[in-house]
């Protein structure tokens, strides 16, 4: 089943460009695969909106009618959610919230991670806060953008063209332009994971639409940024939580590196790993389709200050890791002869991935790992509820001594929130409230730290927590669920039927992708002993 | 509790406007209510789209697609459901359509029921079933404009302003205009039929939204039609028949008219005749506003031909018989030197409404009744079910000689249709899709008479039916239930926040509302005993 070598010999024949043909720094070629794409270029340096913009009376308005006393609970008086906190000095919670004044693009490798985020969790950093937001909402676009509807023929892919996903997500002003998506094919043993379609003319019956790979495009956004960012984003589930019961917990070895004891989750692995040859969308395993994907990229900004930042949610968030491990593992973001580029991991709700080496490996590789969790959610817990990290020095000894096999362990630092401490939502135990994403997000934006009270900063919109939940408490009057298209997608046509109109087909692969690809074949070839593949048919 | 006299004294003193002051046949005071209100003035006299476009090959494409025989069960051949029945002779069903070319303006009588729709439905007549489309049309405009939404403050109202109405709609090119909505009080003992918010803050605590009096105002729509159209439409339940589990099957004298043994089942007396002192939109009854606004409009129109046409499904059936009774017993239909206005019921899945002698008033009234039911729906069987008109003589004497409380007879003539003869459809019992009235509009468009084979006339489209149902077969590729609003309502405001946004206020009774409820009065008093009453508190 494994093999060693690229399975790429007949596509590389059709699609063999010599790489002096490929114009570098020309926005012309920046993006092959969306011809329609134009390039934002924005003069004003406001970014980052909702979170960065200055309060205006009219949006303090409504919050502070929610807040009203009469609309909470007992336990929680006014100050403690009030958004104008700097207005306040709340001496019972030692409240030590400040505003880190030194700007991002001279911090941003610590707010990536650099240091373990030592020192910017308790209490919270104002620039990481805002970055964990920033890019949870990367991941949510996974979400909102996604066709989940078993009714439409285009269920299980993005209903929105890659040149415009952000556009149409309202997200344009974030300064990215999607550089690829990224797809997997469903036919593996996920299947409470994957959205088919029941029609029988559908888009693909082989493949589910994982996300994207994404470059901030807007010259300020880098500067305010301090680096050109690389920003890979996989989709999870929104609130459902069967996949979770077809994990099989069985490790087996990434063999991404030359260590067969580095294992991982069989079920991740393949979707990672697994590809379909006759399919237009996974052709290419979505392992293939990211590393070439940051192969070309990182070419294309040689000399440019990089960082690679991966994020996903639940699932999304196991192949979160997953990817930044690998890049590591094979060495992209290490070429010799310049600075090694940081990867870092933003992760919500993840689940285990690997076992106590793959956490070690990744310590080792310097891939920095983020996670938010909720205290109340399941997910996170799984795998490895027999053995994980809590076992501390028990579990290196029966992963090397006894080999045991369901062993997991989480990499990297975790931020602990927990939905019941905002008085803004329902202290609900629906599992699928608890592994919700924005609500995630939410309490991000309330965190100060550890015993330290809830209490929003950024002003982020609360009604976003009920997009896809019923978490938030009934008096702020938002309906739950709410994010839905209008009927469905359905438009009247000329002819004054309603139907649902065909979308462009999505773009598969860049037709450049087999040279990519094969650069960092030769580049794994070249700096190791060649254990590694990547992919499997 | 019934009173004899209209309570209306402050409210007169208040309103009281002397009628010579009320200019006629102006359209600025046509709909004092609505000043937003822009008369449709068409020139073309293309009219009652979709069911009278032409076939454009385009729109037949999808038909054909639909319809190739690998997309239909054994049982249905191509030709059974071809749209295009002009080109086709199939002996073996001896399908005898015929376009009736006579124009409806000279037979609108007929096609209205002066002859009890005496050789028009088998086979149907081609005017007759794209009126019972259009009216079933009107009932629908209801349904798609009530906001059903338990979670919104603004539940149990339209979603649109009067004046918009249609146009929201994308019915404004049917020539028609608002001239007032219906309300009734929710304060009546049928819990499952209102709906009420979830909301702390509402628009209102007492009423309900039940439908609207509109007008043919574009003087094509006039003459294509041959007479001044008033028009009232009930709304009912889409899908959900809890409400049947409330009636309570008592009946009750009707009271409209001298005759105490004419009754009505008590329920829906309540619905049309109850209302609440301190309420906006009920401070009148829907008795009250329905007859107020019906005077209005024939002394605005005094001297026009006019036709009164009143529609509804499901419950809305019931009001829609109820005051179309009202109307005729009242005798607004009828004045002293201009010739009897007919008044003609369209009825979809109505339930029984009252007694044998309600029936028998009714017929002597003259009050035209066309039932459209489907013989699968459940509704059309209550009250009654112990007895009713298929009792036949035995009825009459148990009313009259032991008075026995519970029986009910139908009114007018019933059109059966059958969910089962659609090959478009899934044979399901389910009640909800049996009961869905775009689902009966489907079922008009394809009968032909008893014993008839389905086939679709009017190129209607069948995805309609789909709106609040899972009745069309899969292979059509149209999602169930398919018509929401985008986010439930929610859009973002200027400071990018998610905000239900507030709807302008709805108007409720206009101010002349009061002089013309007193004219009604003024005319029972003349024309009959007095014993009636127009109101309960």
């Amino acid at each position: 089943m494994a093999s060693l070598s690229l399975p790429l010999n007949k596509t590389m024949i059709q699609y063999h460009i010599p790489s002096t043909l490929i114009p570098l720094n020309s926005s012309k070629t920046l993006f092959p695969g969306y011809q329609n794409l134009s390039i934002v270029t924005k003069t004003s340096t406001t970014t980052t909106i909702p979170f960065k913009t200055t309060c205006k009376s009219s949006s303090v308005s409504r919050a502070e009618t929610l807040l009203s006393p009469d609309h909470l609970d007992g336990a929680h008086d006014h100050d403690d959610h009030d958004f104008n906190h700097h207005d306040h000095h709340d001496n019972q919670t030692a409240l030590v919230y400040h505003e880190d004044d030194r700007p991002l693009s001279q911090i941003w490798r610590e707010i990536q991670g650099a240091n373990d985020w030592e020192g910017l969790l308790d209490p919270l950093n104002s620039h990481l806060r805002t970055e964990i937001i920033r890019y949870g909402e990367f991941a949510q676009a996974c979400y909102d953008s996604f066709d989940f509807d078993p009714h439409s023929r285009y269920c299980g892919t993005c209903k929105y063209q890659g040149a415009h996903f952000f556009e149409r997500l309202d997200m344009a002003h974030r300064g990215y332009d999607i550089s690829r998506y990224l797809y997997a094919t469903s036919n593996i043993n996920l299947p409470n994971f994957f959205q088919r379609s029941k029609m029988s003319s559908v888009w693909s019956t082989h493949a589910n639409w994982m996300g994207y790979v994404a470059v901030s495009t807007d010259e300020s956004e880098v500067a305010r940024l301090g680096r050109r960012d690389i920003l890979i984003a996989w989709r999870g589930t929104v609130t459902y939580l069967e996949w979770i019961c077809d994990l099989k917990d069985i490790l087996r070895p990434a063999e991404f590196g030359p260590d067969p004891t580095v294992k991982m989750e069989s079920g991740f692995y393949d979707l990672y790993t697994k590809k379909e040859r006759g399919c237009k969308y996974c052709s290419f395993s979505a392992r293939e389709q990211v590393l070439a994907e940051v192969k070309r990229l990182l070419e294309y900004y040689e000399g440019e200050e990089i960082s690679i930042t991966v994020t996903g949610h639940s699932l999304g968030a196991a192949l979160a890791l997953i990817s930044a491990y690998d890049i590591a593992e094979v060495g992209l973001n290490d070429a010799v002869g310049r600075p090694t580029i940081p990867v870092t991991v933003y992760s919500f709700a993840g689940p285990r991935v690997g076992n106590l080496k793959f956490k070690e490996r990744c310590d080792e590789l310097g891939v920095k790992v983020l996670r938010l969790v909720n205290v109340h959610d399941v997910v996170p817990n799984v795998p490895g509820i027999i053995a994980n990290e809590k076992l501390d020095q028990f579990q290196k000894y029966i992963e090397e001594a006894i080999s045991f096999p369901w062993s997991y362990a989480h990499v990297g630092v975790e931020l602990p929130l927990d939905h019941t401490q905002s008085p803004f939502l329902k202290p609900t135990k629906d599992p699928g409230s608890a592994h919700n994403l924005e609500a995630h997000l939410h309490l991000v934006d309330g965190y100060h730290g550890k015993g330290r009270k809830f209490r929003l900063v950024t002003k982020r919109d609360i009604a976003l927590v009920n997009k896809n939940c019923d978490l938030l408490r009934g008096e702020y009057g938002v309906p739950p669920n709410w994010r839905q298209d209008e009927n469905k997608g359905m438009v009247r046509n000329s002819d004054g039927r309603w139907v649902l109109p065909e979308r462009p087909r999505l773009e598969g692969h860049p037709p450049d992708m087999a040279v990519h690809l094969e650069k960092v074949l030769n580049y794994v070839n070249e700096s190791s002993s060649g254990s590694q593949q990547l992919g499997t048919t």
